[in-house]
């Protein structure tokens, strides 16, 4: 059997899986360090008490035979779809429930629409960001997407022109943004998609740290009129409620969204879904469904401003230490320069000198050399620590 | 945007949308009518006791700083991949816990093995089978799988002939069988795994339905030696332990599996999960524990012979009014055919008459002509009633 020749075109570790590497290296060489991870951006609270009461009641529903539920609908369960619209896209009525997709996470759904575009679409990425978006489609589609940098060392913040990608590309963004931190404004989002619609691209607008922009700002590309048009979005609980380890997600498929045929990209996705996924944990579902009710909303945003918090502590640190620090007012991560010209010299010097795992910057694309990432998440304590730690160092 | 071509190759429903759909139309013009559903083989037992408390207790471990967990390792936790080794692969110590891949369900891991091997592979499909092998491989890899009838109403059960095929083909092979209720015995998967090592094919073997075949059959390819060289083995709990809500499944790629370049398919199939997927829910990756422990595998057998015996009463009605009937014994599906020549004539006059749900056998490939499926999940009660009905049709 021949080796499905996409492979190749891959490293071969996926850039966390490179950094654990060379964590646990150090350790090995350094017994008695007492290593702290700013690395990979892990949620630490516990849940919420409403959101685990639900988990129980769902575990007794379910030995019950009025309770028990086998196959639910691939597209997830109605109320939660509900609950997602009249929740988080108040702001934006041609959102209906019929449009929302209910997932297992946010990184599958990335793949999943690179599986609906097909092999031949163009794909353009806005760099640095989430490994995921490039990696899946080398692996899936062949496609090497096209950069478009948004910050860079040397340049600064840098506006994105989707007018010079060829017609028809499929342009991944994410807004609030990892890792930089940063955030699309309102009439950046507006040029985006006229832009779109002049050459037909669809824009794929994730929103995963939606939850951790400040009052006011642009947490749905649909409050821009005409996104509806060339706009699908992706959203996760992961970072908002403590999801990462039991899965949820969803993506948003406007209906009016159409082929150069006229035909329906949202039936299309139903189709892939059907054949290839059958919905998201029932008890996932459930949980999430609770994450948005009055107390659950409270409770984990909450959380949200626990970790911003940290976030701060980490980022005055920093600042005092004369480090470059873009973002972390509005995302989880600080998106830093140091006196290192490369990422991985700046990692291995947090690394050695303050047992502090951070990630470097080139991990998310080319134009990422010279940054490292700092999360924010973790106890507090941990946080303090780490904070003293930086207070030490020579950035 | 173009339209994926992949698409349009196929039937915009899945098969068992268009059940429903009929089914709905008929409910609306008979507002009185009882409609019983053997149809769509989903489980109707509420999950076992040691199981429900296991996922209450979950939901309490995740709502303390000691037992929080976010993002799991891609592959699964170590403790659940070990369990199902020495639980499942007690016969085959060629299994290694490094070889287990836990998974959202089998579903879904067809697709990922379509995605593994890339699109220039053929695929060869043993039919009738699980609609899910043919159409993702048309969606994912524009290959219209080649057929592999097994058991056809003209000319009985048929060997599979897996010489005949082009060399380095992916087989899909699935046993007991969904849908006939068939499984291979050891000398047929012998005369596979020959014929596989001669032409460098790859077996994907599913075995969903292995806890529904009666002692001393063969329920893992791994115990026929030379199996750990050729097979990728597929496995879920939805049938055994009743998590079709709840989403768990394995895959199973041996180390020796290697491409003719000598690099490992293992290898490569941990880069495309950890690219496209994050991993089972954690909480229904510990019920999957519990349901692999002492009481719950002896719960969850239980479940099974119910269903079996479900089966069973279902089969003498259907044998009493004189329908072919295979299957059965060693899978919760009876594969039968009747006066009628067509499979929807049969399945209309099951729903118009007896106010039956079954499932077309055309729907799972074309040599499914003639026949109809009876699944035997449900309600005792339910399926006593549904048996009565039977006992007055004439088929």
């Amino acid at each position: 059997m021949k080796r499905n020749p996409l492979f190749a075109g891959l490293s071969e570790k996926y850039l966390f899986h490179e950094v654990k590497t060379r964590v646990e290296a150090f350790k090995k060489s350094h017994p008695n360090a007492h290593v702290i991870s700013l690395g990979i951006g892990d949620t630490t609270e516990p849940l919420v008490e409403t959101i685990a009461r639900e988990i129980k009641n769902t575990g007794h529903e379910l030995e019950t035979v009025q309770g028990y539920r086998g196959y639910g609908p691939e597209q997830g369960i109605l109320e939660l779809r509900k609950a997602i619209q009249e929740t988080l896209y108040t702001k934006t009525p041609s959102v209906s429930e019929q449009d929302i997709f209910i997932s297992d996470g946010a990184k599958c759904d990335i793949s999943r629409l690179h599986l609906l575009f097909g092999e031949d679409t163009n794909v353009a990425v806005q760099e640095p960001s989430y490994p995921a978006y490039k990696d899946s489609s080398l692996l899936l589609r062949k496609k090497n997407p096209i950069p478009l940098p948004c910050l860079t060392r040397n340049q600064g913040i840098i506006s994105l022109d989707l007018e010079a990608l060829p017609d028809e590309t499929l342009v991944f963004l994410c807004s609030p943004n990892n890792p930089t931190g940063t955030l699309f404004t309102r009439s950046e989002i507006e040029k985006l998609i006229q832009a779109a619609k002049k050459k037909k691209h669809i824009l794929i607008f994730d929103v995963a740290y939606r939850d951790y922009a400040e009052d006011g700002a642009i947490t749905s590309i649909y409050e821009i009129p005409g996104a509806d048009e060339v706009a699908i979005e992706i959203g996760s609980f992961s970072k908002s409620a403590g999801f990462s380890g039991i899965r949820l997600g969803w993506t948003v498929i406007p209906e009016k969204i159409q082929y150069s045929d006229g035909k329906s990209v949202r039936n299309d996705f139903m189709r892939l879904i059907t054949t290839t996924f059958n919905g998201a944990s029932y008890i996932t579902q459930k949980a999430g469904l609770t994450a948005l009710g009055h107390e659950g909303r409270l409770k984990t945003l909450e959380q949200v401003h626990f970790y911003k918090e940290n976030t701060r502590i980490l980022r005055d640190a920093l600042v005092q230490k004369g480090a470059n620090v873009f973002g972390g007012k509005e995302a989880p991560y600080l998106w830093i320069t140091t006196r290192f010209e490369k990422s991985w010299d700046a990692f291995e010097y947090f690394l050695h000198t303050g047992q502090l795992v951070t990630t470097p910057g080139i991990g998310f694309g080319a134009s990422g050399e010279g940054f490292v990432r700092i999360s924010g998440f973790g106890r507090r304590e941990v946080i303090l620590e780490a904070s003293q730690r930086i207070l030490q160092l020579d950035l």
